[in-house]
């Protein structure tokens, strides 16, 4: 599709809020996605003019700065360029864009070649850039928020009664600084929780508190890689991942999935990648298991090139129907995995405890690092939570919320179902707490979203989770976890709507069965 | 001093532990930092060829692992070198330290140059430095650990009281991932509170929740920096900041201080900063005000060289005695200023709350980069803090602890002169937590420090927060915050008497004088 109009396009796309209940982003962040997408699908094409700034700003009906800032963004990220006397084109992208599996992803190629440009926004490259590809949204609650579990059926009196017993009297050792990989105790029952629940080969001195993903992910990129090393990582992938190893100077290489998970190139070794990061038990945002032959073949590759794997078991607590799957680095001879979990899915996301397994070689260095970089804390909440799992309220609220869950998914399914048929194809709800609706290739995902967001509903576009714009296929994340029963089906409902308005060919293909996406989400 | 038999330097040097009560170091770490000191210091001259690790180790009576790890961790950084056949020998690293002021660091220079040799450990170079030069301390309690609070004076009932409104109801939007800046109440609690206390100018807007002054510089460093910037650091300054700087690729240029606090090279402006971080209330870690008229040229030269300012106002809410003293963002009109505080200090550590204050024109951008990169939660506990600073808590908490420090830091005064007179000069009392300590410069502040920790006392030598070995004074960092009144001059007899079996000329100059440290420390 060719754009006529600059500002009709914007003013289709952006969303000057107004309606309550629909948070919006600042209108100098949506021109600015709009623009870079219509770049990246080629809508706007390489050598087009822009209008002038005061120009756009006149037709939008936004101040000049909204614009400029826009602009300016662009610019410093090599989208658009700024011909002398002549005005601002859309800059040529295209060989870029070319090399695609096994070399840089585009965007992550080079933060610094725009150094000189950045004085535009304060910002450095690579800070633009994380701004710019922000993937976090700007709503976390609501049907369908996607990788957030039903926080209101938390067991509040027993965390309570928990967290009165230990402030009660003051321990200065729980409140003031932590050092090592976090409380002991804790440390310990997630050892014991790990060897059993997900067959991890690990002991206490293994495991470092952290955060979360985020900052597991950003310890090992900084402990492991420097700058300019590559990393493999799925593609599609979770946005956090690219986003915080880009961020420490890491490039971030696409290897796509298929059915049996992440299509390693293992014929190519000229350039062995320092990290791979992978999500074995789950593909994030897919869903499908990695084959034990994948699994074998990227523990040989890794030990042979001495790359590190990244195993991210964000929420594969959470499986319906089938026996969990036993985590890669179970299976692992040369200690060359280091392995990622959360409580932010089994329990709640703002408690902000995760866990970092390494092999023993690396144990106390990342003990270090961890207090070094993030000087850590919170001992009292990890003193609460070790009283949780060691009481077994863990086990039984995991237990709990597995039915919980599965009914929430059945109902989905039923609801899709109703609306949809078999005409389109899920993925990923074997497991964890969203599933992955695959669209047409024509579907424009990211409109159909922003159009539901103004009906109230939360969803994510699947192409944004691919990091090669040109392989991304078009499909909505559904989260169910959060959503209670009776909300489903009135939400997607709605959703239904605005989906069938968005898929031409729905209403001419009605009852013929609509293409679908087997091959690649499969 | 030139070192005769390695083995029985380091013999003389290394905790095996035993004592019970004293937290130890990995034998592994300790023989990598003695012989790095050593290399430093020059007491290992360049060209020098070590013992065989096997050699070593028999010595030692440890492992050969043990040595090994140290060697290949200092081979890794390029402080030691190993010729083929014929062994390892001390590296000649006497150029680079001859840069001094206004050129990258030695140790931050080139954290990507021994790529090649990292294999050894399976860390980066820059995950290798970051272990090396490590300035966390494996005890974070206890007579005199600096930038401790009492923690255990915190009113736990009131908090506990506060904890227990919001955990009666789920609120699920305190539960779940946060987004944008934090917890938008607390946000204009911390905007009041900054207004009237520290001269801040912002509203909510400006002001960004962080688990502290970490994330804080490390949000500020990927936000505005590129890999390979310059920053221009405090020469001595605290080790978090200058670990943070460079693990995310920032070279940290040691810039001296005298009485007025930083000396700014602002003749040279051939390689102006992209960052300058200051702490310019109460200087870490010798505790000196910045002059206003530093002041006042510190912000002219950032806002003609577009350079960003970090003023770390990490403690000064505790101020005895005079006025506290106005921030620098304050008197600053080109919005170059970057404002961190904490609430580490004023509350307790493990609370991991701290703010950052940002420009208007950066505010939308930093909120995004925080989600992005940290995926935020603990929005409850930023509900329990909101509460508690506008019911009046923290205020009264505030007062109430700036009675029982000022009586602490009396006392401790009084137990220094006891022992020593005037005969020592001492540093950084007129404010915050800690007081630097003065020793002459033939004193080793590390071997000291180490012995105190065997007698139970925690202390920190000061020639450690200094970038360049050179020019670092000796010293001890002793935090009173945390130590109850009675414990203070017992603790101290312990420490006076280490002092005196660390100071030569102690016995011999008893009562003329010793020759004191003014210029450097004033």
């Amino acid at each position: 599709m060719r754009i006529a109009s600059l500002s009709d396009f914007l003013l289709q796309r952006i969303d000057r809020g107004g309606k309550a209940g629909t948070p919006r982003k600042a209108v100098n962040r949506q021109i600015y996605q709009v623009i870079r997408e219509a770049i990246l699908d080629q809508s706007l094409p390489a050598g087009l003019q822009l209008p002038s700034s005061r120009y756009l700003a006149l037709e939008l009906g936004v101040s000049r700065n909204t614009v400029t800032y826009a602009y300016d963004q662009l610019l410093a990220e090599g989208f658009l360029e700024s011909r002398m006397g002549a005005g601002t084109f859309v800059a040529d992208t295209e060989p870029e864009r070319i090399a695609a599996a096994a070399t840089p992803d585009r965007a992550g190629a080079t933060p610094e070649r725009d150094a000189g440009q950045r004085i535009h926004t304060g910002l450095s490259a690579r800070g633009s850039q994380l701004v710019g590809l922000a993937g976090v949204g700007e709503t976390q609650w609501g049907a369908f928020m996607p990788g957030v579990p039903d926080v209101t059926q938390f067991p509040n009196r027993i965390w309570s009664r928990l967290q009165n017993k230990y402030w009660r009297r003051s321990r200065a050792d729980l409140l003031t600084y932590s050092c090592g990989g976090g409380y002991l105790p804790l440390r310990e029952a997630i050892a014991d929780y790990l060897r059993v629940a997900r067959s991890v080969n690990c002991d206490a001195s293994q495991i470092l508190i952290t955060t979360g993903i985020h900052q597991s992910i950003d310890l090992v990129a900084r402990m492991v890689c420097d700058h300019g090393d590559h990393a493999w990582v799925e593609d599609p992938c979770y946005w956090g991942t690219r986003s915080v190893l880009r961020s420490v100077g890491v490039h971030t290489v696409a290897i796509p999935v298929d059915g049996e998970g992440m299509q390693l190139p293992l014929e190519d070794s000229r350039h062995p990648p320092r990290l791979i990061v992978a999500t074995p038990s789950h593909q994030y945002p897919l869903g499908m298991v990695m084959s034990l032959a994948r699994r074998r073949a990227l523990l040989e590759y890794a030990a042979a090139h001495k790359a590190w794997i990244v195993e991210d078991d964000y929420d594969s607590e959470f499986r319906y129907g089938s026996r969990p799957i036993a985590s890669l680095q179970g299976l692992d001879a040369h200690d060359r995995v280091l392995y990622l979990g959360t409580f932010s899915k089994t329990l709640f996301p703002g408690l902000r405890i995760g866990y970092l397994v390494v092999p023993g070689t690396l144990a106390e260095s990342f003990a270090t690092g961890l207090s070094e970089l993030y000087r850590c804390g919170h001992t009292y909440t990890q003193a609460i939570l070790t009283d949780f799992m060691t009481e077994g309220h863990f086990a039984s609220h995991i237990r709990r919320m597995r039915l919980v869950y599965a009914e929430r998914l059945r109902l989905l399914r039923e609801a899709i179902s109703f609306h949809f048929g078999d005409r389109i194809i899920l993925t990923g709800g074997e497991a964890g707490l969203h599933l992955a609706l695959g669209l047409p290739d024509h579907c424009d995902d990211i409109a159909l979203c922003h159009a539901a967001g103004k009906e109230g509903i939360v969803v994510r576009p699947l192409s944004r989770y691919y990091l090669r714009p040109e392989t991304a296929r078009r499909g909505l994340m559904l989260g169910y976890g959060s959503v209670p029963d009776e909300r489903i089906r009135p939400a997607f409902d709605i959703l239904a709507s605005v989906i069938k308005a968005h898929w031409p060919e729905w209403q001419a293909q009605a009852g013929r069965g609509v293409p679908a996406l087997e091959p690649a989400l499969g």
